[in-house]
């Protein structure tokens, strides 16, 4: 048996496969010992560190392990090699090369968020002093017996709580009856939903480039290809919309107009309609994601898209994660009603809808105007962090970083001057406590570009976090 | 223009496609008017009947509508067009008719499990006197603040709730470390995970026949196959899964050896192990659905079938929503490590995590004890509720069906005697405000039979429900 010196697949990855082949073939069943790496390493007539970095890299997936009498046993045949076989499906993405170095980088950060103490200057959502747990205790001390339905909720979500959002949007200028709304786990489920539910493989999603998008996986998985486009200061241009879509062939278009994350630009009204004009005409259909819109620092944004709508283009996603708490899990998708129907039927068939427990909690703080207070209170106290962030970026970073000021959001989308590598920088900072969001997980060309939030961070955290990032980024920097 | 009469599409469904043409293209315009249906029905040489029975089903689907000033409108012309199109995969089914037939059925059973009143007679969940809302009230007006982290959990759910179940498995036999636990959104969400994370396009999944999976579409949409397999009273045969094996490529099992739903078959211990042996030896993954465990009533069932499994073969599913509460939407998987990092990733991909509410709730019923104390008083519950029924079957059904007592779970399976449609029999019974859960949705074939479940309607409402079932049973037979 001889390796592929050839192959484009390097030796370890070779060895690696004819080990898994082995045991997937049952020739190494599970709980036998498989020869040695010397004998393994002859055999195949490969170095014995290859050999040892297949066996690490298959013990870390759980395939195989060092026996404590010594030797190697195969200890699980089935479910281990599955994981790490990425099905067909899953892995597609769409430009090459993206999505397997920021998977992991983003895998790192969701764990690192949870590491005692560290900094988190790019979380892209509200610190711990800015959720109202006092108040949501209350709403659940004072609740009473009976109330609560802990069984399954209908198909669109709870009704009194999709009452209580169709009242809310009608104070944002879009008029749905609660038919027409769907209850969904948080915004991110709602574009699962869209996916899995209305876009047929190989459609094409025209987005902002850099978007949030980029950074997570549910269209791509789905097999759809992204054509992300320049954005100028107010956002996508509609032009290109136009010029692409010859080209796209089955397209929708996915934005996010107010405090576009992760840039922070806010699409003004003109653009709005242009946006939107420029869609109906091209019968381009559109997500608005519009999870932002009550965070406004200086003015209320103006109205959404799906307020100036009267074909039922747009589909309309709005959430409480990043107002008043992630960890509810409620959001919501405003559409057409046979949109809705579907979205719900696919709901239904995905999670049989989304907590009770959070739906009642959401109700009552829509219901009792804890909401409305509690995103004002928000509003002035990211006022307060988003200037304190500005002050110090002035002190620390004005010969070091290009930045504008944001009306409203989490996000300034800090451009360094000085070239270093993304990932090198967030390993560095992660190693000083502090945890990025390099640029390069919103658009895979970024790699100038942080985004930088003042949600999450303390004002205290902000202060130490800053000087130390600019001393790694002149360390760094080329 | 003229339709195709030869064609296998009904001309109406040819009228409809023609409008949907004309609408997809622009040449009609959201806003414009369309022809009228006299007019049509000439241009295309059809009955004006046809030309009606299309604007019906356009209107219906929301994208034309008459206009009070007469005529017609076209009022949507993309998301409402996309929703009416099954995307490729998403329609994707395994048996041809199964799931056109079942799906309206299924949607008719959600919606009507929200009409007052109505006597769910099939219903797979606890009844609402069985759901300790008292008890969850308790804990919630006792929550001290800020105990609850309202923000992003971790990637595999709350630490401490994953130690609680990990302690809670260990009672039954199972040893897994809380880094071996997902926490999920019901075990509903389990298998989305697992079907868009572990598994190929075209696998196939062996499974029990009659099986409640037939009944969600979770695998089939993501491109599965399905070999139903037939059962005896210990449920799954093992030489059954030796013979299927040669012809499936590559399949999985998925059983629920605990009070089967529907059937209420339970596996006894040497089954338990025949299966597991064989899946050992042809290299057959396999999904434990373990939901029903703990509600046994006559004796507790053998150990699952992963406390004996020492190869990581066996995925585990368990879940609160059967025991405790359905709308807390808290269930988990359990397996070998690294499936779980991959199931973990694309739950965070997918929802960024179930609801902390819900997660800390679940936590705390499963610290405080309640939980057990919970599912002793539903076993005690379920005992009287399965005897009741049993009771008023021999009295009313012995002529008339054959059914088998189960020893535990929530179903018993009702084979009549008498030929009925389904369809008929269960639009008939809703009528008389009695939702019935034919046997069609759990295998097409099982047209004879209906799932008849004592956890959710009250005594009172069997004892009113199974006389008039008897008597629409004698009036449709044959």
């Amino acid at each position: 048996m001889e390796m592929n010196r050839a192959s484009s697949l390097p030796l370890r990855r070779q060895v690696e496969e004819y080990i898994v082949t082995k045991i997937t073939k049952g020739e190494w069943a599970v709980g036998s010992r498989i020869p040695s790496q010397r004998l393994l390493a002859e055999q195949l007539q490969v170095n014995r560190s290859t050999v040892t970095a297949a066996f690490e890299e298959l013990t870390a997936q759980g395939l195989i392990a060092g026996h404590h009498g010594g030797g190697t046993k195969v200890i699980n045949n089935t479910w281990g090699i599955m994981a790490n076989r990425v099905p067909a499906d899953w892995g597609a993405h769409v430009e090459s090369g993206q999505f397997k170095p920021n998977l992991p980088m983003i895998h790192t950060i969701n764990e690192a968020e949870f590491i005692p103490d560290i900094i988190r200057l790019g979380t892209g959502e509200l610190g711990p002093e800015l959720i109202p747990n006092d108040d949501l205790t209350r709403l659940f001390s004072g609740m009473p017996s009976q109330v609560i339905s802990l069984g399954y909720s209908e198909p669109k979500g709870n009704l009194r709580l999709r009452e209580e959002i169709s009242r809310y949007l009608k104070r944002h200028g879009i008029k749905a009856d609660p038919d027409s709304i769907l209850v969904v786990s948080g915004a991110l489920q709602a574009l699962q939903l869209i996916s899995i539910g209305l876009l047929d493989r190989g459609s094409t999603i025209l987005l902002e480039k850099p978007s949030y998008l980029y950074s997570v996986h549910v269209f791509q998985s789905s097999g759809m290809r992204f054509i992300g486009l320049p954005m100028d200061s107010k956002g996508l241009i509609p032009d290109q919309l136009t010029a692409v879509k010859k080209e796209a062939g089955k397209a929708i278009v996915y934005t996010i107009p107010s405090f576009h994350n992760p840039t922070g630009t806010l699409m003004d009204l003109l653009r709005r309609k242009a946006v939107l004009d420029v869609c109906n005409k091209e019968r381009l259909p559109l997500i608005e994601d519009d999870v932002y819109h009550d965070l406004w620092i200086d003015a209320p944004p103006p109205p959404p898209l799906k307020s100036m709508d009267h074909s039922g283009n747009v589909l309309y996603i709005g959430s409480l994660s990043k107002t008043l708490s992630p960890g509810l899990r409620i959001g919501w998708v405003v559409g057409a009603r046979p949109v809705i129907d579907r979205l719900a039927d696919i709901k239904m068939q995905s999670d049989y809808g989304s907590s009770s427990l959070s739906q009642w909690a959401a109700k009552e703080c829509l219901r009792t105007g804890m909401y409305e207070r509690h995103a004002s209170f928000v509003r002035s106290r990211l006022r307060e962090k988003r200037d304190y962030l500005l002050d110090l970026l002035s002190t620390y970073f004005k010969d070091l970083a290009e930045w504008r000021k944001p009306s409203g959001g989490f996000y300034i989308w800090l451009k360094l001057v000085p070239t270093i590598d993304p990932r090198v920088l967030f390993d560095r900072a992660r190693k000083q406590g502090i945890l990025l969001n390099p640029g390069v997980l919103y658009d895979r060309r970024a790699r100038h570009y942080l985004r930088l939030s003042y949600a999450y961070a303390s004002m205290k955290d902000m202060e130490r976090a800053i000087p130390a990032l600019r001393n790694l980024v002149i360390e760094l920097g080329e």
